[in-house]
């Protein structure tokens, strides 16, 4: 059995990594950490959990942790940072679902996360967790930096198409939508029922942390400079992505169908609908997958792409645990084949 | 393997089915019907599936279900009796998630179901599917209705209180709350979300069809004439039942925590909460358990029972599972151990 | 001109204040206090109140408001009374929003709010603002305590049948349940989208403060002392209170659609919904009305009242208003004819 | 006063019109026809309009609707051309709020509408009903067509950039976001809340019927051709729709935040939010606005317009009486000056 420990095991993507790792044939959740609510049972606090998590919180501590084969950062930026370096040398690996090694650059990272990196030694060994980019590269990594769920759901929707040239990188549109869960589990008020449900908007128009993000990943896969405008938006439901992208044909695109299909051929976590298809968030919602469409409006030299996934899944935890079995040589889906909740 | 037929796969309770039943390790879904979809895949029609069942819809039919093991009917009340005799004749065992089977006086049946019972001589036969009551009848049964998703969270709540003779069983009162699932998936005007998004409201407080079940279920308890008012509530969420019940306290009443803790302790899943708990219906999305708790408010003579259960599942297909796990002496949760989806 | 001050302009209340206020043919709101977010334009803050409210937020100051007619309070409970006695001195009328002034006995009202009252003195004097029971009362008052959103559906619910003396008084139950809005703006993690939205729950079962202000009611009007089991519930939607209310019937009770109507018949925002119907939350949103319908299930001794209102408009600011007319010999309805916002 | 009809007062758009018009200070509504509901209160379909709206649902019939002195149109596709010759003869007004008059060359309409227009003279008659661009041909027209809801928040967007000739009109992206109202009150699957809500999808990706309306629209304001990919989506509200919109800087763009408020300062109904802003369909819901933000992402060469309005609202009903009011002279913002419901 794999000895996991979770830092951060109370905010959402902690308590999904709980729910997936529960039923993981291969896995023991040794540890589960959280500061505020240090030796209280996970079940009193996460009555969803009954009957399924037998844990009781702990303050985080290095030593204890240091006893996993590997630990999990649930945790807010700048967290995973301080501990990581520490971990990795006493062999344990390490999955960080926070943005501390996503960004390879780490002038740009503090640019956009406003602190310094403590250790930007470790960034050149950070792997970026996207198993359908860098499947062999995680394979041996010891440090995995989970994307983004933005980030996830826009790379999955453009690789085929950038893989192949096919697009103008240079006017890339990425209009994507979030249900509230990604905005975490703190007290604030602009996620209040009273201010988010039956309403929709915009935010971060002007730039979002998650945008430097997309743009190395999509950067590595052009092979040259990439434009992208991204607006993300609040929708009113707790859970789930959808990206709505947009390029510009550049190059010979008989089959675009045909394309993503052979792209994603052989992916387990993502699936190609038929052609003129529309995913839904809630279809892929506490599952793992995402789920793709692609279409050419009028036959013009518009593509447009749907994807989405759940941000908390594929976006966040079950992501996570698919970059997990991949460093343990695991199968691939290995605790992750739970089906949607529909409806 | 246990060779499983579903007719009605098309509605909330069919689709929950297979979805659960997709992973049981013990069954396979031989056969699934639909008159409105056969001969299309299923995850064509349901794209939360795919990757999960592998199937096509067929159209119902009595000598392909008769090589089925067991045959589950989540169809409209009138289905299941037309073709349960054929079906047990030859041997299939039948687990109902309709009412066909649930009332034991057919005239009271027709009266509030609208219809004439065509097989009145199998209601004998049919065992009431809760097992936290009837769990050993289960066990033989060869014929099982099982319960409404109403019925189950009112039973379970007042059940303890009830075989303890603790409350006057001529004064109860259920205040019940459910999801717009429980409407099913029908297009219908009243359950637009524009029409039920956003709102609350009563409904068929001069009577509901599940009233006559409950009332027979708890004089089956009491041994003993019980007066009920009984008012459903239709809630702007999709999945969830809430209860909460009222009966004034008749007899000593020393420790009511202690009365529900013991009497369910054996159950894999009925959950009661610490004292002061209010069950939330998030905390069994999608999981077959039901969370209770129980008050008494300033130390009166009224308790209050709180019982919370996810209507599609502990109210239907799960308990639908859990029923057919005793009828072919399997564990009893098998295939039930999926962990709630929070948040 | 009516010059009037809101104290607390910030809170979901206040916002409706100035909503309802900014129409309202004989009033110009003078003063708008908001201790965070003083200097700011109103529209600023509430980019719902674009081109209809041209005001700033300000601090509190007693002397400012002491040049209104009538100062609001919209204000967390414990605030009013620390200036109501210093602005009545002024002449200057006072409406409550809070709960300071509603509990006539002060010992009371500490043991449930947890804090000594200021001025219990003035508790004599305030008159509790539910026009359909004290209309002439407030007529002369000045000082007002408006009444708690589930008080005022309960106890219009209610009202009918224990003035005629037609129920127990001994056995009543009031299951509420309340859209999210009720809970403030404010930021806690209990009211988060992620958290509240597609659930439900009770809360304070073991009881609310609401509980002695609507005994005090119920008490006043029965002439007896009551028994009132009352349990609040958090509902998935933003504004609605719906109230299920359940009763003995103990006289003669003919005809209680015809009892609600002839009660009820003059008063213009309360409507009685036909025989068999059930009242909708959603038809009152917005508005001023409270919409009830009466049930006797299956001819029996229960009788159940159905009592919807907006929590944030008769349920507190709309009534504030009403409450104002009726204090300056305005037409009772003035301000107050906006049309629910359906769907 | 002005005597109105209104043909197809069920939808909701229909009740939406019931709504405004009740409270408008210039106007009778005379007739509200329902096929479906023709003899019963209006009041008694719609509790929502008890104590505002004194009206019984009578058939559509011409004679009875020619004594108006205009006829809102609030039916499906394909009614109101058979109806609008012979009330013009009779010199009744008409304004048709769907999409009967919209588009100027009937073989285009007839492609996207999937019927033959039985008036094609009329279209050249018919005037395009949004005031922010038609004004004074509105003023005096005797046929208006109401504009779509996509197109009212897209041109709207659209309208200063494309103006002036700052975007590349070759290149446009209309990411649009609707609530589910904007499918009507009709009983169909894909719009029960178990289908809808918690849920977030793309639709018509391939084409929506509002792409030729924006299309015309903006080509009008261009002078020139347009190319225009538009995606609709479905949102989980009931009202609202946000439209993102994407154009290429082509000219010289000091200051787009000046523009927008310069080109909308004497608009009763578009406000301007202040750079760096985020419209939110909530503080607009009920209202006629239509809120507007612009943004230029990185200072990059892709402009981003946020606008929002209610579909109900400004999206029909509202512009539909603001179109009234300049046809018959009267101040344009009369019986539209309700303001936004919020929370």
């Amino acid at each position: 059995m794999i000895r996991a420990g979770i830092v951060g095991g109370t905010g959402y993507t902690g308590v999904e990594l709980l729910r997936i790792l529960a039923l993981h044939p291969d896995v023991e959740v040794a540890v589960v950490t959280s500061r505020a609510d240090a030796g209280r049972r996970v079940d009193a606090v996460y009555p969803s959990l009954r009957g399924a998590v037998d844990a009781v919180f702990c303050k985080p501590d290095a030593a204890t942790l240091a006893q996993c084969d590997v630990v999990f950062f649930a945790t807010p930026n700048g967290t995973a940072m301080l501990m990581a370096e520490e971990l990795l040398r006493q062999e344990v690996k390490v999955i960080d679902l926070s943005a501390d090694f996503r960004i390879r650059d780490h002038h740009l990272w503090s640019q956009w996360y406003g602190m310094e990196h403590v250790c930007p030694e470790l960034l050149a060994e950070a792997v970026y967790g996207l198993p359908e980019i860098n499947r062999e590269a995680v394979r041996s990594a010891s440090l995995v930096a989970c994307p983004g769920c933005y980030p996830t759901a826009v790379q999955l929707g453009f690789l085929p198409l950038i893989e192949k040239g096919l697009i103008d990188a240079g006017h890339l549109i990425a209009d994507v939508k979030s249900g509230v869960s990604g905005a975490g589990r703190k007290a604030q008020l602009s996620v209040l029922m009273s201010e988010t449900g039956e309403s929709f908007k915009a935010y971060a128009a002007a730039g979002h942390r998650h945008l430097p993000e997309i743009v190395q990943g999509l950067q590595g896969i052009a092979g040259q400079a990439v434009d992208l405008t991204f607006v993300p938006h609040l929708t009113p439901m707790i859970r789930g992505i959808h990206a709505t992208l947009y390029g510009r044909l550049a190059g010979d695109a008989d089959d675009l169908q045909a394309l993503y299909a052979q792209r994603y051929a052989g992916e387990r976590f993502v699936q190609v609908l038929p052609a003129a298809a529309h995913p839904d968030t809630r279809d892929v919602k506490g599952s793992n997958q995402c789920q793709i469409a692609v279409h050419r409006p009028q036959g013009g030299q518009t593509v447009v792409v749907l994807s989405v996934i759940d941000n908390l899944v594929k976006g966040a935890a079950g992501q996570a645990v698919q970059n997990m079995n991949l460093m343990f040589a695991l199968p691939e889906e290995q605790g992750l084949q739970s089906i949607t909740l529909y409806p």
